[in-house]
This record gives structure tokens, sequence and C-alpha cells, in this order.
């Protein structure tokens, strides 16, 4: 692949497959947009597909793990060791993704990018580890550029998997410790906002440590200043390379591989959507591909939402990550097309239409 | 039955079963809290089956069909024959609520209380025929004390059914040209509300329609104003009894008696939630065992939510009735008890608790 590839155009959006389900959607016994956001979903999906009747059979699911080097600066409830604990509690079954990848038959693997704890190997694990953490940004950049490329690369790698297996729906998850600190940061920067605003209790810190993650936020921006504003507004890359997260950047990479390959994307909760908006600023054209299954209870993440002019399915206080958010969407999808797959019309029902 | 059936005690709530799955969520590999909603409703779960680990494999809907004489007034966008028309839609399985029911594998029933087109047998179709339609309450009152009997018992024979089908959760639906008309009149009695806070498009007429339907409803207030208002506060029954609505009487006839029987209700939207807003008039001890499913776009809604004290899982501007927002959140609910009940514990995972 080019070293630009990010740079490449999305596929396309079916523009008559979209106004064929418009119309269908009409035709149905229902009153017109009597099923609300599902049937703007139905025709959204027709519009990726390039099919009148669009399926969500096959989902796949790839959960990003990473260690952070910020997490030397006491910024999470959970010690470091846990990054690697929970790929293994994800590769055995027994962490809610996994509960929840099982309800919708999804594909499932996790993308191992580096933890402090060393791992061996796994089922589902797939082995794209760049170093045991990044680097703590706090001090230094988190990576170099080329671990930056092999970020955006692994994530690559698991959209063309994703692809592979026939998936209709790519669900991207994270995991690393501290790694809400890397989203803060990330979103401050590309947002030009206070930390404080966009800085939350992550796996649970009190308001003392949300104090805190937000002060060592707002140090890293001071020490990276000069490097991020040498021009007006700072280049994305160089964000994400110097606030880091392997698997950040995994994701970007994989969102933005998804719109090129014609994927669609349900972006899960804070993290994945700072992705996602990372991705946006790297490649504009990914947005066409991404819908929004929730918003968390990480405060920040309604400023980022709006930020994407997002707005999401649900909102049930959820703040776990791995992609928890988005799989627990994945069946109103699916119903989403089923009812406009499925249903009557008015004429083939007999049912008399609006006055 | 007795002919007060109605006022006798909900099944009591198991606070064991609800301690135990508190204390199981405190185990689960994640932070506390971060599944947001999905704990609590898994521990309401709990504490209605008495059962620290619940189960919803067996779902239950039956859909309450009634014409409504208040439809003469011009107060709908679709015309009477609908009714009917939909009834054989809903037989044939062409309808959204069918779609949806094939997709959570429930259990389902339509429940005939009367239309003015006559309907012969039809598969699934329970007939329970009052009469072609409720009076027009804005001349009169829309049903005989009788009627309203027949109606409330139509709906614990629902609920007996479901519970004899072994259904751990009961959606009840509606169908009938006209019926947010008598919804909005219901709830503007029982809130002592203006009826312009509660009218709203239903299936879609304009706002000089909805204007108009807000004047019928004050219209059929003043006129009702004498027998509703002997005492400071009016009867529930009264009001059920004049402002009709054979399938509303019946959904909260069903709510009551699965309530009694200790079968969870899933309340769907807007008609369905006013039911739920009579039951509780009727009988407060309902609210133990009701859940809230979604709040639609009809404006209403969230008024009569508010006096439930009750916060709907989603909101995705759905307004089509037939149950078909909460057969939609049935997965939400069947995952938030996948997840409590098979996700690993910290010490089965090996994962290290928060510091």
């Amino acid at each position: 692949m080019q070293s630009n590839w990010w740079s490449a155009s999305a596929k396309a959006l079916d523009i008559d497959a979209r106004h064929q389900a418009e119309q269908r959607q009409l035709q149905l016994t229902k009153p017109p947009g009597a099923l609300g956001k599902l049937e703007q979903l139905a025709v959204d999906l027709a519009s990726m597909q390039g099919n009148e009747r669009p399926q969500l059979n096959s989902i796949y699911i790839s959960i990003f793990a990473a260690d952070h080097g910020v997490a030397d600066e006491g910024v999470s409830a959970f010690p470091q060791a846990v990054t690697a604990e929970m790929i293994r509690n994800f590769s055995n079954g027994g962490a809610a993704i996994c509960v929840l990848a099982g309800r919708c038959q999804a594909g499932f693997e996790v993308v191992n990018l580096g933890t402090v704890v060393e791992l061996g190997e796994m089922a589902a694990v797939v082995d794209a580890r760049i170093a045991p953490s990044t680097e703590n940004f706090r001090r230094q950049a988190a990576m170099s550029s080329a671990q930056l490329q092999s970020a955006l690369q692994a994530g690559a790698d698991a959209a063309e998997r994703a692809l592979e297996a026939g998936a209709q729906l790519f669900v991207g998850g994270e995991m690393g410790i501290a790694n809400t600190t890397s989203a803060s940061a990330i979103a401050a920067a590309l947002l030009q906002l206070d930390p404080v605003q966009l800085t939350g209790p992550g796996t649970g810190v009190d308001a003392q440590g949300v104090l805190h993650k937000a002060e060592v936020i707002s140090a890293a921006l001071t020490l990276h200043q000069s490097e991020l504003y040498q021009s007006e507004l700072p280049c994305p890359m160089d964000i994400l390379r110097c606030l880091g997260g392997f698997e950040i950047a995994a994701l970007a990479g994989a969102y933005i591989r998804c719109a090129q390959l014609g994927v669609t994307v349900l972006v899960d909760g804070f993290i994945s959507t700072v992705a996602a908006l990372m991705a946006k600023a790297i490649n504009v054209e990914v947005l066409g591909w991404l819908l929004y299954s929730h918003g968390s209870a990480e405060p920040g993440h309604r400023l980022v939402l709006e930020a994407l002019d997002a707005e999401p399915l649900l909102n049930l206080n959820m703040r776990l990550g791995e992609g928890s958010g988005a799989a627990l969407v994945v069946p109103l999808l699916q119903s989403a097309c089923a009812l406009h797959n499925q249903m009557a019309t008015f004429a083939e029902a007999a049912v008399s239409a609006k006055q």
C-alpha cells in the first residue's frame, strides 16, 4: 500500500439506491415517517450498499488494544496490567464485547498493538505489536512517525480482513488503560478546546483525578505546542503521533480503510468517536460511511459528537469501550433493515393510504 | 374473576434476588457502572423474576385493536377502514410489529375488540369483539360500564395467555384509527392538563388538524365534566369509560394483570404509556412491573412519561404504535440479561480490580 493510502477517496455512495429505498419507505404499511430514525438508517444503508434492500447479516468486530506511557502519570483507576489481562479475557470470551459479539454472531478479533505485560499467542488475537506501550506524551511524543504508520496500517489490515470475511458492518473497539487521557488530549488539540471540557472519569477516577487528568493533558499540549502549531492549524497526523494511542490510530486507520472499501462503520463511544474525528481530519470522505451508536457517560463525548454533526441512536450512560455500545446497537440496525425489506406495502396488503 | 379483580395486589418483588444481582454486577469484568442503564435493567429483572440471573427467552406480544366513534369528528389522517385492514395485515405478517415479533421469536396475537368493517376469522386473531366501535365521546360516553369491564377483561385474558405460554416479558400494542385522540383525552383528564399540551399529529394530521383534535377533546371534557368531576379528583374508571378506547382499556387491564401474575411489561409509545398511566391510577402497584421502551415523536408522550417518573431506553422519533417501539427494544433487554449472566467475574478471568 502507498505510504499515503489514507488520503485516497472513499467509495462513492449510490444515489439511485438511496432514492429507491426512500420510495419504498413511502409505500410500506405505516404512516410516512412513523418508524423515525429507522427509516433514515435503512435509506443510508441502501446508499452505502448500492442495494435498495440493504442487509446486515455479517458483522465484524475488531478490538484494538495497546498500552499507554501516560499511564505513568496516574491517570487511571485501574493498574496498567489490566490491558493485557483484558486481552486474555477477550480471547477467553469473558468480556462484555464477547457476549454481545456472540449475540449478533459477529466475526470477532483482538488486535494486540503492544502491552507492557507481554502476552503469548492466544485464540482470536492478531499479533500487531508495535512497542510495549506508547511513550508518556506528558514528557515526549507518544510515538514515532514509523510507529504511527504501523498503527494506521494495523487498522487498515483489520478493515481488509472484515471485507474478506464479507462484512456488511464494521465495529471497532478499544482497550488500553489510560486511553481516555489520550483521547481527550487528541480531541482538545483537534477542536482547540480547553482539556477540562473534554476530560472525564474514564474507568472511574474521582473529581480530583479528573482534574489531574486535565492538568496532565494541558501540560502535554504546552509541551508539544511548538511542534503542533507550526502553522495556524495543527496537522492531524502530528496530533495523533504526539498524543498517541496505538489503538486510537488503528481505529482511525480502520475507519478510513472501511470507507475506501465500502464497509459501513458503526462508531462506539468516546474514544472511538475521537478516532472518528481524527479520521475525518485526515480524510473527510470517511464521514459518509460512519454511523454512530450511542452517547456515552464520558462528558467529552457530546462535544466530539457535535463536532462531527453526529446524533447517536441511543444513550444508556454506558462508558465501557471495547466496542460494547456499538455491538449493543447492531440489532437495532438489523431491525431497521428487516422492517424496510419485509414489511408489506399498502398495495400488497390492500390497506388504504393516507386521506 | 371478581368484578374488582383490578384492585388486587401485584406480585411482590424479590429484594434478595435484587441484592444478589447488584453484587454480581460489581464482580463482572468492567468498571462498576460502565454498562450504564443495562446494569439497572438486569437488576430490576432479577427482582421481578426472583432470580439472580434473569432470562428473557420468551416474549409475548398482544396487539389490541378497536375502532373509535370519535373518528367521526375527522381527527385522523387515515380512513376508519384501516383498523380492520391492519388487523388483516397483522394476521398476514405484513405489519412492522410482525417483522419485529419474528426477529425476537415472540408469541404474537391480535385481540380484535371490534371494528366498523366486520372481519371473519383470521390466523393469530383472538375474537374479543365488544361492539363495532366505541361511541363518539365528543357526543356521549365512549362506552358503558359493562363494555369497560369487558375491555379490561380482554386485556387480563391476554396476560393470562402470556403467562400460560411461559412469557417472561409482555409487550402490548394497539391499533385503532383515532386512538391518539382518545389517549390524549384520557391523559388530559388524568393529569388535569390543557388538551393542547397533550395533542399531536398522530398518524400525520397537519397543524390545523392537531388544533381541531385538541378542540374536540376540550369539548368532550366539557361535555363529561359533570360526570367526571363529581368529587375533587375524577375516578379513573369513569375517565376510561367516558373517553374510551376499548384497546386502551384492554392495555390497562393487561398491564395490571401482568403485574398481578408477575410478568414484566415493556411499555410501547404514547398510547401504551397513557394506558400505563391509567393502570397506575387504577392500581398503583402496577408500576413495579413496568419497563419503558422508547420516547415517541408524539409530543404528549414526554409529559405522560414524566407523570410516571419514567425514562424510556431510547428515542428514535418513532410514532407507529402496534407495540413496535417496545418490540424493537426487546434485544436491548436480552443483551442486558446476557451481559449480566455470561460475563466473567474479575476472579474468574484473573483481571485486576480497581486500584
